[in-house]
């Protein structure tokens, strides 16, 4: 029964991207825009439905964090709204030819950007996540389909009807936004199986969902994964803008996936940079964890852990590690990281360099925060989230991301030799 | 015993990815045009193994079409010899800066080109593919793990011998290039659950071979599938041209993926065109399939199957449909097709603009053939196979598809707000 469900969902998605590749920008935007409006217009009614959420968190005890996560006020709800006025605004990135190329036969090749079909957005928690995915994938033409989670369904769902029902309106292909209502965990199942119906499966979460998503799936998926970034702080760094942009790297947002989980010193400088480092960091209620040598240099410091170096804390703790110099440096990134975001501090051109070209990671910075990788810093206006995949996108992801391309040959009636 | 063979291999490969992303286009071209040498000079060594291969499949008692294209002479492995000069000639992609942004706040980012790391090719039969995967791996800084099919394994282990003794006096570094010469399918099996080792799998062979990998892999899978191509011969259609264009596209080289499966025909000018077009074709040895109006009209062709219609015959067979018009052949296409290669034949403008946007193929062509998907007619000049995935690369990969990006980003001390 659910399997014909599944199958009859995706199929539908299927069909409706078909047609939804050949609407307009100006319409496509145009309902964007309205459904903007409509969120703003619904702000009680996705209120209330969100409380059904919290109150259920609250019974389940869920965490304050969690809570705080899956909490809806006004304030946010316009922000969501904002954002699709946002995306709205960005250049629609469909129907830009990439490359042209004239053969010496005559033909005309374009390169063509085009939407991927159907993507299958698995989340947590966070509603925001809702809208945000609607308004990205019907700006780049894709039809979506949205399983969040269970904690979040009442809001998700809330959210979804408000803006499907605005988007019909537009003449947007019914289908091309779904929900999925069904909270069992086996329909997620049946669905990574619909390899040919659904394109792209993009998982957002944390590291076991991912995990999961990825191992069943005969789909291909772009993985979100966790982000465990490094600051090198090499022997010839501008110590005072080292210690800027690593206190900004930890501290501005400690719970997302930019923020900086270890920090790496030179040992030429740590004698000179890490006592005030340290204490600056105390003082905003940071917790160090550190390796043998910054126990030695700085009291009251925890010792770290094997596991401390890969672990993302999302929180107002710091992995601290002396290190001999930039080779030791790459090489702990390149063991402990997960190649999201690291960077360098230095003045040193050849470690720069060095750095930059070694450390494969997706950004990597040289004097400067890891908390710039992001979409709208990046230029891109809006995102779907940071890849950590080396296929198709890496970093942020924004609406061209989410495009594939065909090639569209002119010919006068050429034939091969 | 076998996993740990598995995850020594597919980490050696790792390393030998890192070392090789740093090294320069003169050394790797250096190391491709001394590894074309080296099959040259070992014409002799290599057909002796061939000959091992051919031997087992007589006794298999394996298809003539098959033992084809395992047989290497003298001209085939020159000609393989020539594919590495060819690669060693084209651009590298590595290193590309792709998109420079200054970001208001002075950060410099740049999106540059960097290999994938370690590419996995599961492949069959022919031993041409070694080489190819090699060169085109190498240039692009990727590690390669090759694991052909066993009934070529003396010939692959023979040609990835020679050419990895080659790169290694070239201080390509070991693990760069390897090859499973144990032919045990559990060895596919766990090296398609090295994610994080291992990040791309490239299968090139049969449907289920492909359909197995992607089920069974928790590694990004690029898909290489059959291509059922079509032609659709529009009421507008020059018909003189069509006879051209579709003759070749079924009958120039019939045992490749872009090589037209299924030849449509508007009803209304299916009584001009379609009496002389299937003489032409029968007098050059091609078997019809047609449905119910192509055997009113032409008298001895057999019926087409509905299966007939989703098969690539890779041979000198045809299904022939007429259909109402445009929209039912774009119908049969997106129903039928493998999203592969299809072409449509008119004057018309309007149709042709229709068709080139509804049509969901990797490469839409109007007025020519579908023989032209190819790496090399698309000017990228060797190619990996041709993508029938909408995520990475689509249609002909070449060098640049090999390759990943990651941003480079330069700050002066810039800090998050």
């Amino acid at each position: 029964m659910k399997d014909r469900m599944i199958a009859a969902l995706a199929q539908k998605a299927k069909d409706a991207s078909r047609e939804l590749a050949l609407v307009d920008t100006r319409a496509k935007d145009k309902a964007i825009i309205a459904m903007a409006g409509a969120l703003r217009k619904n702000v009680s009614y996705i209120i209330r439905e969100n409380a059904k959420d919290i109150a259920l968190a609250r019974k389940k005890s869920l965490s304050s964090a969690l809570i705080d996560r899956l909490t809806l006020t006004e304030n946010r709800i316009r922000a969501m709204a904002d954002s699709l006025s946002q995306i709205a605004k960005l250049k629609d990135p469909i129907g830009e030819v990439i490359e042209t190329l004239l053969r010496p036969n005559g033909l005309l090749i374009k390169k063509v950007r085009v939407p991927i079909g159907v993507i299958l957005i698995i989340y947590e928690s966070r509603p925001n996540v809702t809208s945000d995915c609607i308004g990205l994938c019907l700006k780049s033409a894709n039809a979506v389909i949205l399983r969040g989670g269970s904690e979040a369904i009442h809001s998700n769902i809330a959210i979804f009807s408000v803006l499907n029902k605005e988007a019909l309106k537009y003449r947007i292909p019914e289908g091309a936004i779904s929900i999925i209502k069904d909270t069992d965990r086996k329909i997620v199942d049946g669905l990574l199986r619909k390899e040919g119906t659904i394109d792209l499966v993009i998982p957002r979460g944390g590291e076991s969902l991912i995990r999961e998503v990825a191992k069943k799936s005969r789909i291909p998926v772009i993985k979100h994964y966790k982000g465990v970034c490094h600051t090198y702080v090499d022997a010839g760094a501008d110590l005072k803008m080292a210690a800027d942009i690593c206190f900004n790297a930890k501290v501005q947002k400690p719970g997302v996936c930019n923020a900086m989980e270890t920090m790496l010193v030179d040992k030429r400088i740590a004698r000179a940079f890490l006592p005030s480092m340290i204490r600056r960091f105390q003082n905003a209620g940071v917790e160090i964890r550190g390796s043998e040598e910054v126990k030695k240099l700085v009291k009251g410091v925890k010792p770290a852990a094997e596991a401390d170096w890969y672990t993302e804390y999302l929180d107002l703790i710091l992995s601290v590690k002396v290190v001999s110099g930039i080779d030791e440096a790459i090489a702990h990134i390149m063991k402990y990281g997960s190649y999201h975001s690291d960077a360098i501090v230095t003045c040193n051109k050849k470690h720069a360099a060095k750095f930059l070209s070694a450390v494969d990671s997706a950004c990597v910075y040289v004097n400067a925060s890891t908390r710039f990788t992001d979409g709208g810093e990046f230029g891109k206006g809006a995102e779907m989230g940071i890849s950590t995949d080396k296929i198709h996108a890496r970093g942020p992801m924004g609406l061209e991301e989410l495009t594939s391309y065909k090639y569209i040959v002119y010919g006068n009636g050429q034939v091969r030799n």
